[in-house]
């Protein structure tokens, strides 16, 4: 098959990733996507390197099964710790969710720190920091782990006082920083943005590398000659994948992605223990 | 191996069934302990029917490699649904923890509804409905999942204002429904006991299955003729393995069991697809 019409890989613990698949088609209405959520052994957030880097292997290999011209890692603790191996063992790109909401970050720095919001596999990696840094050695980040936001908004409380109660014992540090805008370093985040900005009030911005990835994918399509003609929406042409039955994820997937995908469940490969 | 002397296996998506393994070795201080937390896939609770039963298989042969002459299913979401096909593939003797559970409920029984709560999984299998309506068909049973208790206890949020208002959300039903008491559903639960009485009040009964089990493996060995005979006890005998790398299980491993195990990392077997 041409190369510019082999569809895009994406792939998240579960439904978190939809947030960057909803805004990939939005931008870039001629691709078609792959979307992999690997529900039966969601969250990956509390995960180990070495577990988030077996996972994503064999995600990957799965993708590269289906002919993607592309890998987008949609998970904040996966782009943490598996870019590396990734890529040493795929042949095509693969890009992920940090250096694209790193870079926006840096790009509207006024000189306060910059926090960072995440799991605790993500916050521990220090990863946001790193690509940080490596864009603006100057700028200070403040990194904070938030390991309940995710099941509060998988159970829907996404407007309860009790939410707003754990967000503000969460986020009270970054306030105490001073810091000048938060990166929503987890691509379930966007979903509570109403509640983290009445806790962190009008004068810190909110970055959500939803965007940012979604741009960045075009970038190297575009630096590759891998974009697919812009052609017409058609929503049904994309495939949506998840490793456990989809009954929780189907009653999520409309919240995050805006409509109601068509889902199969699949087995991954796995791979050899030395792997 | 004299079939005394074997082990028992134990397992639990997580550190959810040191509760059940603690009490064991409290109540039976003659006995070996193989324990399996299944941390990389961790947790069980929001899975389906088809993934947990793939999950006990796994879990089971793995046990079964090392020589245990029975397996306990220290997970209430995995006995809910995996116990038959435990059952059909393995040769030893297999106990639930709902069973236990159940029993206990009716045992004191005075006439009011019995309330249970658990995870996601459990509440959707009816299983404790079943378990209790096949020992006292007149008794009624009120379930109510409560998603949220096993990341606030893993987060170690044991005593915040933020837990309470969360059970008082999740058990205001069973109060409404005037239950008698309230089945501890889920291993991890037992550390939420002061949170959940507080909300529950003087009058309602917490059911800790953790006991049962212990009681009724015990019944099951002598039945048998497997009881080791009662030894001195040496905590550093049992085996304690974890299929993500330990960090976040160490850290929680003392809370549940009272004590620090070492801690080794394994893969377990994968079974075919047609499993």
């Amino acid at each position: 098959m041409n190369a510019r019409a082999r569809p895009i890989g994406v792939f998240d613990s579960g439904v978190g990733g939809l947030t960057v698949a909803r805004e990939m088609i939005r931008q870039l209405p001629g691709e078609r996507l792959i979307y992999l959520g690997d529900t039966a052994r969601a969250p990956y957030g509390n995960k180990s390197p070495e577990t988030l880097i077996r996972f994503a292997l064999e995600t990957g290999a799965f993708l590269a099964a289906k002919g993607v011209k592309m890998v987008v890692v949609a998970c904040n603790s996966s782009s943490a710790y598996s870019l590396p191996a990734l890529r040493a063992r795929l042949s095509v790109p693969v890009v992920g969710v940090i250096e694209a909401g790193a870079r926006a970050a840096v790009a509207g720095r006024r000189g306060r720190p910059i926090g960072v919001i995440g799991t605790r596999a993500t916050v521990r990696s220090q990863a946001y920091a790193r690509a940080i840094h490596g864009l603006d050695p100057e700028a200070a980040v403040a990194a904070q782990a938030c390991p309940l936001f995710v099941p509060l908004i998988e159970e829907g409380w996404i407007r309860s006082a009790t939410t707003l109660e754990v967000a503000r014992a969460y986020l009270a540090p970054l306030k105490r920083r001073r810091v000048e805008s938060v990166v929503l370093g987890c691509t379930h985040y966007p979903l509570l943005k109403g509640v983290i900005s009445a806790v962190l009030g009008p004068d810190i911005a909110l970055v959500d590398s939803a965007r940012e990835v979604a741009r960045e994918v075009r970038t190297v399509l575009e630096a590759d000659g891998l974009r697919a003609p812009s052609g017409r929406v058609d929503f049904s042409r994309h495939r949506f994948y998840v490793t456990d039955p989809p009954e929780q994820f189907r009653g999520l997937a409309r919240r995050f992605l805006g409509r109601q995908p068509r889902i199969a469940t699949v087995r991954l490969p796995e791979l050899p223990p030395s792997a």
